[in-house]
């Protein structure tokens, strides 16, 4: 059998990681789907899924320490190998959040927060856009898109700031909601932190074509996960 | 000048992992004593020195890449490089949970939860243990030492639950300080994560010995960052 070209190899590569994209985009969906209509059944096949994500996970990991075995990449094809042993890291823990969620929608049990659940949507909306646009940048190589997706997780951080803040105000006025909030405002944490993780995607595009870090990279305090 | 051999650069990259295991411990503990003390000066410095942290996360992983561009390690040699990859990226969030915990001791102000934060100190000692133990069995191969650090993650689980639930019913006593609980809550879960990403290297560790995943690898319901 003749060996695939680099460049043959790097294509299915890329393809698995768009894959892997829309699957933890999808366990995102389903979680939020779970714990809306408090379906418990949606919320354990959440849960379940996750094995998919975490074998993907060690396929294209895999598949990156062969192709640098065996094609010895060098500058751009080096960072671009790197680049994806990363981002695939990062769509890994976006899996992870989604069984969180879905662990949450599970111990959370009937209440009557469900308007504020809605909130969470609008999270999602923009999730959605930027973990789309944040693998499609990777794999097109386009640091416009990137640094566009990038400055989206700003207004992640905003909606975050504010769901906190009402959740706070809603706990001291009813109390006996407490556990409630504090589960929900976690489920709000894990979604600013799969904002953290499409920016970081967006992060290692602008590294793996230019071989520099971006502002936030250099910077401690963007760096998370 | 002559090439390093491969065992000579495994134990620099070795050395450069216990170093930076020391470090992220230092930067926890650091973060707990500037919430502690409300030392808004200790707490500057700690997400500041989360940058060197970054540093090395960075020349570690440039060191496993080059030593399978240059030294072709196959079987347990590749996974041995392959969990080093991995390990490092977990003590990078170790060290991005110290920033949070230091964040938050910054934007906390003075309160009267310090009782509170001294039950944060006993999750601590235990994550001390624990953080030591994982970087050391992997240094040295040691799945018994692996396998008794993993256990202990029990119970930090254990610990977390019980101070969650003693925090949502004091929020129910006092929902003056919702605000203030919610915060102290975030830090004890950081913890609890940190707990996980050492739970995780140990994993790692069982993975590069024997080439086997061990359990809780295969099960979705362990992999948390």
């Amino acid at each position: 059998m003749l060996r695939k070209t680099y460049d043959e190899e790097l294509k299915i590569l890329f393809n698995k990681l768009v894959e892997m994209g829309a699957l933890v985009e999808e366990q995102i969906q389903n979680s939020l789907t779970a714990l809306k209509n408090r379906d418990e059944k949606l919320a354990s096949q959440t849960i379940f899924a996750d094995e998919l994500v975490n074998k993907m996970h060690k396929e294209i990991e895999k598949d990156c320490l062969n192709l640098i075995l065996h094609q010895q990449p060098v500058a751009m094809d080096l960072r671009n190998i790197s680049a994806c042993l990363k981002i695939v890291t990062d769509l890994e823990r976006i899996g992870d959040h989604a069984q969180d969620i879905a662990e949450i929608s599970i111990s959370l049990g009937n209440n009557k927060l469900n308007n504020e659940l809605d909130e969470l949507n609008k999270l999602f909306d923009i999730i959605k856009v930027m973990l789309k646009g944040a693998v499609d940048s990777f794999v097109t190589s386009d640091i416009e898109l990137a640094l566009k997706i990038k400055k989206m997780d700003n207004t992640i951080d905003y909606l975050y700031a504010e769901f906190r803040k009402r959740a706070i105000m809603s706990i001291r006025e009813s109390p006996t909601f407490a556990e409630e909030w504090v589960d929900i405002l976690q489920v709000a944490k894990y979604l600013e932190r799969v904002g953290d993780h499409a920016e970081n995607i967006t992060e290692w595009v602008v590294f793996s074509v230019t071989g520099e870090y971006v502002d936030s990279l250099k910077n401690p305090k963007r760096m998370r996960d």
